[in-house]
């Protein structure tokens, strides 16, 4: 009789402690979206400071979590994303004094016009609000994602994965400390305080108003709980089945250099390249170099028939691959009849995050710009870019895939609203 | 048994045809975001000759919604709501007219930088994809719904208030009639064909992903089932609790005629003002006359003890009075210590929507502009501007009160996206 009766007071305590939570990190908000630009770069340095300061006790509580990882069985690349050492401790720092150097988004006047009756209208950036980061278990996303928010003029409330708890706490207590010796509320970072997976639950049910947008990050499954059960808006985070499409008019040095670039640089972000699209104008000039190329650098290859046909190493494609997000050295390649069928084939299995096409045809890439639906769209330049530090940014939180509002990476300006102030000299409506 | 067997195969058939009239908006956004200006104008030229040359039509469909919901005992006001006459539908040309003449956002370059590698991003407006509208017996919101979202290159699935059933198929036909003169598919602006409440439902479902927003026109109650079932985006149209704020330092004359207007001019917008706060150290000054003015142009007033200390006709506010969205000749009305006090009055009991100060002090006046969280804040100007028309938008679906991507009025520009084209000449990521 016990068991059930103190799972609900529990989970009614938990309520309580997240319902205060919300409130007090709503009341922060209010402080950040007033504070200098001074006060919050101050808060910035003071917690690069603290983070360089509490390194053994960071490394210590991450030790911990380690090592309950570890005998619960983690996979090894699970704990390689857990693991901190000394040398991404001080990335950590390093990022956050990149934040600081960032240009404060809030009170950036977007636009402004005079109306006919002498009413000056301007629409300004302002914070947010709250916003709630879903995270797994990387360390340092306690640290970007606080202070990215910080820097916009809002109030956050981090979860992490359950096992990095030690370590995002550990982590946590040092954003506070930098908070604290600026001046500024220590409710404006808040670091979930519990493992008990109803918390994220609660975050998504937007605690009673206190949340004001969710951002997920992590892997599929994740995004999909978020984007399922919020009751909140989310900035969408959705995979990347990034395309390269290879115009029958592209040159095949600079082809080469592309495709495999946003293959292999990395295959595990998001901006990584999955499906090759080869135009069948130029396929007998730049398919089999390219399909050689893939399969020597150790990349398999999941091809239609006439990729087959170029080398026997070449696996059969099946109708799922074609939206496969692989993460992985394994690419989908394909023969489409020109632009305008690379256009649809990238419609119908894409995810609108990535795409590129390579060619010296100004037209065809015009086209292609022009009418594939996806956040980013290039012509001569690897899907890889897909990063707000690559589009000059600074950091980002993200890549969002919605359309609404964010789109793209993710970055201060991003974490920002507006509103209308507007100026009279005593107008009425007629 | 009959009846049960019989609306699950209601049910289902109601499923399959909206599940296929989504594709069809699908298919028919994929048209619309690269149809040219001049053809988007050649529609909605159309459209006006056509709903001019159909009135008898619409005005015969509508007399007989009329009259079934008059003998199905709806109010007077809104049978008033639901009447077309020719002179409305002359507005209602007139409105597709003047939305012809709006400049086309798709296109436009928000933005555009060169990174250090040579690679130009340029930061370019898109459509947004399907809109749904989701609206009340108001036959006009059929046609200016329909055309907003043409102009801003979307496809949009219309469901009016089943009274309006009629009116709105007389009026979409005309419309459709000007998207076929101009060579657009007629799923372009799609009504839904049912007077089924489960219809609803399902597009707050999203049409199996085909609706990317949705934006719901209507009372209190309608809004509140969209923001609670809704599993795609939403702008937010909450209520308007809009404040006028009387500052110790306001001329008289000009609060007089401020306060007038923000109340009296309209009673039944969402920018009509819905409290009166008066500064303390200016009540003596002001106080009086205001509540007085009120109060002999019919007003009603609840107002706390130094308001009602003015003047007998003023009743007793309740605390939820403060948060009431009257719509009607009603005031609450208070006393307040200065700016700081009228700040937290307005964060703690507004909407978000459009609050205004009224002062001769620059100092108060910047801090009301700069700390109050609302979509609109005006100095020395009426709340009932809180309108796209008088913003120069030309014309709006509504006034958004959320802070994601759309808030205050609603126009074609804020019926867009964006999306990053890059060009480069063979970028790779080092």
């Amino acid at each position: 009789m016990n068991a059930p009766l103190k799972t609900i007071e529990g989970s009614a305590k938990l309520a309580a402690t997240m319902h205060l939570l919300g409130r007090e990190a709503r009341a922060a908000s209010r402080v950040l979206a007033l504070a200098p630009t001074a006060q919050k770069n101050r808060a910035l340095a003071a917690m690069a400071k603290a983070i360089r300061d509490t390194r053994a006790a960071i490394l210590a509580a991450n030790a911990q979590d380690v090592a309950e990882a570890a005998s619960a069985g983690a996979t090894a690349a699970f704990l390689d994303r857990l693991a901190l050492n000394a040398e991404r401790i001080e990335a950590m720092a390093a990022s956050l004094t990149l934040i600081r150097k960032l240009k404060n988004p809030v009170g950036t006047v977007m636009a402004s016009w005079r109306r006919p009756n002498g009413m000056r209208i301007e629409r300004v950036r302002v914070p947010l609000g709250v916003v709630g980061v879903i995270y797994e278990s990387r360390p340092n996303v306690t640290a970007d994602g606080g202070a990215l928010c910080l820097k916009a003029g809002n109030a956050v409330i981090l979860r992490g994965g359950s096992e990095s708890f030690r370590s995002a706490g550990a982590i946590h207590a040092a954003l506070v400390e930098g908070l604290v010796a600026a001046g500024l509320p220590a409710a404006a970072i808040t670091l979930v305080p519990t493992r008990d997976r109803a918390a994220v639950g609660m975050m998504l049910a937007g605690l009673h108003g206190a949340i004001d947008v969710i951002v997920p990050r992590g892997g599929k499954n994740l995004v999909a709980r978020v984007q399922t059960e919020a009751r909140v808006p989310v900035f969408a985070h959705l995979e990347g089945v990034c395309h390269v499409y290879v115009d029958g008019k592209a040159k095949l040095g600079m082809a080469k250099a592309i495709v495999l670039n946003a293959k292999m640089r990395r295959t595990g972000v998001c901006g990584a390249a999955e499906t090759l699209l080869v135009d069948r104008a130029g396929a007998a000039r730049l398919l089999k170099p390219l399909v050689v190329m893939l399969l020597d650098a150790d990349c398999e290859i999941r091809g239609d028939a006439a990729v087959q046909a170029v080398d026997r190493r070449v696996k059969p494609v099946s109708e799922t691959d074609w939206s496969m997000e692989y993460l992985d050295a394994i690419i989908t390649a394909g023969v489409v009849e020109g632009v305008e069928a690379a256009i649809a084939h990238i419609e119908r299995y894409g995810s609108h995050h990535t795409d590129a096409i390579v060619t010296d045809d100004k037209a065809a890439a015009e086209k292609f710009l022009r009418e594939v639906d996806s956040a980013i769209v290039l012509h001569n330049a690897s899907t890889q870019f897909a990063d707000g530090g690559e589009f000059g940014f600074g950091a980002e939180i993200g890549i969002a895939t919605g359309k609404l509002h964010a789109r793209g990476p993710v970055g201060v300006e991003q974490l920002t609203s507006f509103k209308y102030r507007i100026r009279g000299n005593g107008q009425t409506r007629p």
